[in-house]
């Protein structure tokens, strides 16, 4: 089974951001308000909307996608806590419902109802309402609520625990994944998304979170963002730090997933990271969309790539499904109960 | 010859630091303001303080280090554009002083007196004087003069525009390097170097720099931040975005610099970027000091990550010394002069 843990609702309904418009609109002028939060999309709207997805999937080989709201979508820094907590719970019952709809396709991931400089225990009741209500496997954490700015405390500060504290009691992991850039500096999916992989890569190592939490699981999406490419400073840094081996400090709980756009990008993520750490994901439909010119192929066919890896077929296994299976056991218990053996 | 163009001055006598002291000092409390800029550092303590880098050039073989003052001391974000000039000319002079005591050793690099708000037009005097009198070789150009928080423009944008024509007329190249962190999300060595060098790298795709400023070279330092390793996504969202192929849109004048800390990441590095685009450097005595207990080397002796490369003689002596001399011409123009041939 070919599990994508990195897939975004990006090819949403013109009715979800005609609501977000009235939304953002009524924080200006509350006549603009939308009347209701019911946006009045049908199954057959839901289902047609997410066909490029499955045409990708099928002609690539995927089986299942792990979904979550649109990244850039989630825009915590825009309007007030309660715009973000509407508008989050729109976004993820948007994705409950196509997972309900074609459950052989698609997994729930939720976006949290984060606001910059609001406490993240705000968000435990919709993170459990996803969890427990919806079905969800996972969730995404803005470790930038502000879109840019970075005026939040690091993930390692205490500021964050409760939040953890509820991720390890559900068993769900984070994936750790930015929003859209307000600031006119960072390009998001080039820039700010890459810059928010490896920003939350160095707080893990400077900080002991791991010690405090020992059964939470981070995934940081793009690769890891610059990390692997700068394996060698990061294990120098914490050594220069006096932390322990990366592999030690951070590894049984970070994870790393193969949205990197071309072959050696790939190639050397497998050679410095460990097999156990790496998860197939492609986020597709999403930052790239274009044909590779040099392979004649989507950028983002990651799936490619880690073909071309020399793996045994049971490392490559790992990457494929064993792996998200270990990183997200609620998935795996759906898998189970649906006759796809056991991850063991 | 082995031309290192990324060392900066990170051994610096203890009359600087307490120097620098009392001038951060006078902010809050002018009576505790340095009297003189005069340091009272000899020239044998210029030449004792740098004896730890010259003892690593000399055991790694390298011949002459690109020298510019400590890249994190620039802290541009501390205190007032006066206080920023007082210290860039402190911080130039010394760099000067060392390249003429050691001139087989030292190339000078300046910093500039850039200050987070204030027009980079202001930097064109100490620019001129540290090429013009100082003889200087290139500038250090910081992208984020807030130190974290990103909040002056972008390097595309017309504010930068006044500095970019005094460096094509006085054909020196920047490298674009930020200085220290003074937001908690960036560790400096760890997260805001790499993403300032992402960062610009995708500034510059969106815009069209170049094409007003055909002879600007920039060098990003740090291996390119996280682009080599993501190659694929940037070519992409360049192909997404309209724009030429990144070779002809941004690599007749963008370089990279091989401060990588392990051989898997300069492979990377040199199997996707051009040879022609690719400098040396080691950024030592630096970010990482410490040894590799999987090579049993310094992590930042690069030398032997290049050394290692399946590459044409032809093509190594391009990344030890041609092409520092080409983007460096004023460089090459002093070597030439002291008998060190021509770069053709």
């Amino acid at each position: 089974m070919i599990i994508d843990i990195h897939g975004h609702y990006t090819t949403e309904p013109q009715a979800l951001h005609t609501f977000r418009d009235k939304q953002l609109a009524g924080l200006a002028d509350s006549a603009r308000k939308p009347g209701s939060a019911d946006l009045g999309i049908t199954d057959e709207t839901l289902v047609k909307s997410v066909e490029p997805q499955l045409k990708f999937q099928k002609e690539r080989g995927g089986d299942l996608t792990i979904f979550s709201p649109r990244a850039g979508g989630m825009a915590h820094h825009v309007g007030t806590e309660a715009v973000s907590l509407e508008w989050t719970r729109i976004c993820n019952d948007l994705i409950h419902r196509i997972c309900t709809l074609l459950p052989d396709s698609f997994v729930g991931v939720g976006q949290l109802p984060q606001s910059p400089g609001v406490s993240p225990k705000n968000c435990i009741p919709e993170l459990e309402r996803i969890v427990k209500e919806l079905g969800f496997v996972g969730v995404n954490l803005n470790p930038d609520p502000s879109g840019g700015y970075w005026t939040d405390p690091p993930l390692i500060d205490k500021w964050w625990y409760s939040l953890y504290e509820k991720l390890c009691e559900l068993d769900v992991p984070a994936m750790i994944h930015v929003s859209s850039s307000c600031n006119p500096n960072f390009h998001h999916t080039g820039a700010h998304y890459i810059n928010g992989d490896t920003t939350a890569f160095m707080q893990l190592i400077q900080g002991n979170l791991f010690k405090d939490f020992p059964a939470l699981r981070f995934v940081i999406p793009h690769g890891g963002g610059a990390v692997p490419y700068h394996w060698g400073r990061y294990r120098g840094l914490a050594q220069d730090m006096k932390r322990p081996l990366l592999k030690d400090h951070l590894l049984k709980n970070v994870f790393f997933d193969t949205c990197v756009y071309h072959l050696p990008g790939i190639e050397l993520l497998s050679k410095v990271i460990p097999v156990d750490n790496i998860l197939f994901a492609s986020e597709m439909v999403g930052a790239v969309k274009g044909i590779d010119p040099e392979t004649g192929h989507h950028y983002d066919d990651t799936k490619r790539y880690v073909d071309q890896l020399r793996l045994s077929e049971k490392d490559r296994l790992k990457i494929f499904e064993g792996n998200a299976r270990r990183v997200y056991p609620r998935l795996d218990k759906l898998l189970a109960k649906r006759g796809h053996g056991n991850r063991k």
